[in-house]
């Protein structure tokens, strides 16, 4: 299991080494952020960044507190039109579908099976879970990483027509290179499940599985002729999200981050956990360009950046960034 | 309180420094573990680290894949007669009590006053639980963390009459140092309290707060007029023992360890979850050496060693390590 693993993992990142990998590493070489147009936002990262690193500054940060933590779905990758795990448990759906006869009857399965997305999240929150549950429960945790690596190696964006892998943000891909380049440890702290992200973060964004917080299903313990298991269970144990993210930092990490990036109201706790005493790194991703990416915000159900989130920003001085105007390219694989 | 806890622990790491650090450092730049007896224990933990790091070998193992994890209380530090953490909670009780005239006559701190332990205790865990959460409840973080810091500089162990701090074992810790030369990713997996370690785990171990995996108490976010705090409820979030040790291992660090050290029931399945496709370390500490320490296992409440847990260690070819025969030392002070 391991080595078919790891196998598919190295093909699935070789196709993004020459990419987002090789490129990332030889622009980072030469002058930082490559993919960030000069302008106001990276100046104030690269000032941030060399406030952090230069003993005797105010707001110099010894190594070892060099926590930098970032959101995922819109920070790190595309969360347009749905969130890729959603678009992987809608899949799901239909490949358990032949076992699961009364979906066609039972909502919210009935209305996913006729192609029906809306009418399938009428029911809100509840549907989404029995939709989590249907497809992320029941199986071992090794299991459901290979079905996650197996998803991935062959689902396509419906609108980029690329892996979901590839449709990953080059700028902040550069960031976070260029954090780690600066002593920073960088950590994933989203609201999506960490074993849906852990198989490929490491390869994608340099991020190893232990640094990955997210939210949680329930597993348990359980002994097997072919020797231990932990099994998933239909139920949450950890929801990654709003309050929840500096409850999760702390559990998982234990130090408050020196620097954190988001996109959303989910990420706002997040951004306020950053300790205020003195001048860090706090970064909101804005979704204002529809050619290239998406234009949404305080309209959307999906990544919300509400009107008192840019509120919040413009009066504690965070870091918005506009997609459209901060950021050269979107993706590795566009000029 | 960063600034005070920072000088704080900074005096406390400085009277460890040149015991523990320095001189561990310069006798492992020597022939390794040299507070270990020559023979066959410490050739089975050198013959595994070689195995694991020989490119080639059945049982080498990728740097990013080496993760070690270790139980802290009889594995790393002395838990006898009671946990270090309930001997903070007991201190606690009577710094405490003023405040709760009601104790006088409310079980278990009747009993606790009165300096009867093992009356407090006859309620059981139920008894330990309302203690922990009477002690361990009720403040920030940032202020438990301050408390925890405070009473480590003052307490001392009833028998060795030192800072608990100093109460580690030697072996152990170069054992840490050596698979971290070796390119292992070193963690605490304990059924102790995490905010209980954190503090103190990187200057004594050399383990950071991110590395550290236990037990722990529900948080809340709140929003104060000085700024968010996460504020410690009475509440159990998780139990970090027996099958909760894998389940904590794949929330948190999300690989199986490819080494883990224990000496209880409780390490069992942590030990079980190395995988068993290749020759591992797994080690188990035995408490036999009276003298120089304790001799329990079976017969303890404390760090129980099942005579079904030596069964199984020495079927599955695990290395249990005699500190009577297997350690020259045991401490960093004593010769």
């Amino acid at each position: 299991m391991l080595i078919r693993r790891a196998g598919q993992i190295r093909t699935l990142a070789l196709c993004l080494a020459l990419s987002v990998g090789l490129v990332s590493m030889a622009r980072a070489q030469g002058a930082p952020l490559p993919s960030w147009n000069d302008g106001a936002t990276k100046h104030a990262i690269l000032a941030a960044v060399k406030e952090a690193t230069t003993a005797g500054r105010p707001g110099f940060i010894p190594v070892a507190e060099r926590i930098a933590t970032f959101d995922n779905d819109g920070t790190l990758w595309v969360e347009q039109p749905i969130y890729t795990q959603l678009a992987f448990a809608l899949d799901r759906v239909k490949v358990l579908a032949p076992h699961h006869p009364e979906w066609k009857t039972e909502e919210p399965f009935a209305s996913l099976l006729e192609g029906d997305l809306s009418g399938a999240m009428a029911g809100g929150e509840k549907s989404i879970l029995e939709v989590i549950m249907a497809t992320h429960a029941g199986m071992s945790t090794a299991q459901f990483e290979q079905i996650v690596v197996d998803w991935l190696a062959t689902a396509r964006h419906p609108r980029f027509k690329r892996p979901y892998t590839e449709l990953v943000y080059a700028p902040m891909v550069e960031l976070l290179a260029y954090l780690r380049a600066n002593g920073f440890k960088t950590f994933i702290v989203s609201g999506g499940g960490v074993e849906f992200m852990r198989p490929w973060t490491e390869q994608i964004y340099g991020i190893p599985p232990e640094q990955v917080v997210g939210s949680r299903i329930k597993t348990s313990w359980e002994m097997t002729p072919e020797g231990p298991v932990l099994m998933r269970e239909a139920g949450i144990d950890f929801i990654d999200d709003k309050a929840g993210k500096p409850v999760g930092i702390n559990a998982m990490i234990g130090r408050r981050p020196m620097a954190a990036a988001g996109n959303s109201d989910g990420d706002r706790q997040m951004l306020e956990w950053v300790p205020t005493d003195r001048p860090r790194l706090r970064l909101l991703v804005h979704h204002d360009d529809a050619d290239r990416e998406y234009a949404y915000g305080a309209k959307s159900h999906v990544g919300t950046f509400s009107d008192s989130l840019m509120a919040e920003a413009k009066a504690k001085g965070w870091t918005v960034v506009s997609m459209k105007d901060d950021w050269k390219r979107i993706f590795a694989f566009t000029p």
